[in-house]
């Protein structure tokens, strides 16, 4: 697996794969910069008049709700059709997913659209998605990630797809393997959208890799990792969002793969 | 009142409360950071659809019509409705108001509809507001707060709810009771959006509160006193932000108090 | 031009010009950010019902494509139109040319509607408003921006306006006299939003001007110069956008003109 991660972050580097997202306001700066930042080169495109020539150009295209209203959900409909139609992964973030029957409906639609091949939220999101119970707490999540566990396994079988569940522990599952990442930092989640900037670089990676579970594992393991120095530096949230970036940029392989806690479960 | 304010900042940490945010595009991830730093928990949704729910599932909720568009007018004006009848606090940034009719006449639905327990702009808007007279200068204020006083009185009693006019003196009065702050710098003009972080604070505060005039004392103190310590660190406005967010995440209630330049004019 | 370029500044700082921007969510806070730093308004308004009062209000409007759709397209379509009816000039940037049929039609009916002062891309965009070929990479420019100039001649000329092309070497033209600009550092096309922010500048120098070419080279030089020396002070991408900002407020005439690499090649 570390080889592989090593080998993932040059390719995003070498190969700096086109990244399309649709994607909430609120998060739209965060996660160009940290594409940018990793090599990648993200695209924010949400008209659905241009998804279908935007999901053919682009690597992989994320779906994020964040801050979904009625005039974004076609495009968002037509980008997983599309996706599925041209065999380009789809990377669902369901942000706020159980908060609000309108974020539930819309998921439905989607969902019912195609398949996505990466989801990737909090555990309140999904285990909401899931349809098991979650005490949801707005876009936050009111649990732990690892009370997300069965939700995300459930998900992946239904789906065929990877799941990622993010929090103190990261879970990352295709129903059967399960990884666990120990990486990351509390001091993350005082800066908004690191869960969608997470979203973002798993795109990335898919965009260059053939391996699903093991791009969801590097990307999921270098937001961690680089959070994580970015905390040790940093002298509150404002500085940890610079220094995040700053370490996307910069990381090696090797400090990668060095600092990597990562436990297979299954 | 300074133990209040101490009691206060400790309140928005220990609670961490929701914070349902309709406003503008420019600010969103600022003020999503801001609320971060200090122990809230931010959601910006602007769907017509989920605006009862997240109105009802946040402890207050800001209406900001910085970057006003008609599709987003109907769910401002179901926001003040919906808080109203739940007595769920609402904190009204009529971003640029004067500047257009459009805006004005946005301003005059949602004031229809609802009443707002606060409001914050700087003295342009709520001289344009209240129907006095300002030089209008786009979103930034043509006048010094002062001028406003009397505009922020009108307006208080007018809907029976807290005024705050930001600027050199930051004041906020319920229409009897009129409080200054001193504090703050003016290399915070220099940083977008810090009057709607302002705002947003403003509904972190009021969400955990059975106080509104001290409420909005402690908010604007907080960023006041937070950005002064920032401006006495960094080297321009990039760096400003930065260390604001690290101040508002660190500062503790007796240095918020020890700072304090208050004064309380009637 | 050294003089001018000194004088340029100064009027943006003592005049403050209020500057319009009918941009995309990606960048709205870098370049409300940027213009602050320099001393000038930001005003983000995209609503067709306002368009009109804000073209008229403002010194300068910039039209953005970047996350285009169909609700804005009128507004944009107004503004030119407003625009030139006024005498207020307009700045069109035309993020992601050619690569959608919508893009190009949103672009194709802004043209129709109205002649822009000023139109800033990349080589690719800028080759592809013109009509000549370009390999398009989504948002990002996929040829030297010296590959661009002939396009830039072109379109100067068609449209009587001063074209610039960022890139390596920043080439402004107005279809006769070429100007070349040889600051700035790679580093800044791992920050996102810099050719808009430039876009951005380039609005408050035209402000502020009478001398069309002689501005938009004090603006390209402005933010070429700027992140030029945030480069040299920073740690990676993150830290760049800070110092980016804290240079362009305190950067002095003297120093700009001092750092200056410009070349006259025609």
């Amino acid at each position: 697996m570390e080889d592989h991660i090593k080998e993932h972050l040059q390719k995003v580097r070498q190969l700096s794969p086109l990244v399309h997202s649709i994607t909430n306001y609120v998060v739209m700066n965060n996660t160009a910069n940290a594409l940018l930042a990793i090599g990648a080169s993200p695209i924010m495109a949400h008209a659905e008049e241009e998804i279908d020539e935007m999901v053919a150009l682009c690597g992989a295209t994320v779906i994020n709700i964040g801050t979904l209203d009625r005039f974004t959900i076609p495009a968002m409909v037509e980008a997983i059709r599309k996706g599925n139609e041209l065999g380009k992964p789809i990377i669902l973030d369901p942000v706020g997913a159980g908060a609000t029957t309108f974020r539930n409906e819309a998921l439905r639609s989607i969902l019912e659209a195609g398949t996505p091949q990466f989801i990737r939220g909090n555990a309140s999101e999904i285990m909401a998605l899931s349809g098991s119970r979650s005490n949801t707490k707005g876009v936050d999540s009111a649990d732990s990630s690892l009370a997300g566990r069965q939700a995300a396994r459930s998900l992946a079988e239904e789906y065929g797809c990877i799941v990622c569940v993010s929090g103190e522990t990261d879970i990352i599952t295709d129903g059967e393997k399960e990884i666990w990442i120990h990486n990351g930092s509390p001091l993350m989640t005082k800066v908004t959208g690191l869960g969608c900037t997470a979203t973002a670089l798993l795109a990335a990676f898919v965009a260059v890799s053939d391996n699903p579970l093991t791009a969801a594992v590097s990307a999921t393991a270098l937001i961690a990792i680089c959070g994580e120095i970015a905390a040790a530096k940093c002298q509150g949230p404002g500085t940890l969002q610079l220094h995040l970036y700053d370490t996307l940029y910069a990381i090696t392989g090797d400090e990668l793969v060095s600092r990597l806690r990562m436990e297979v479960v299954s």
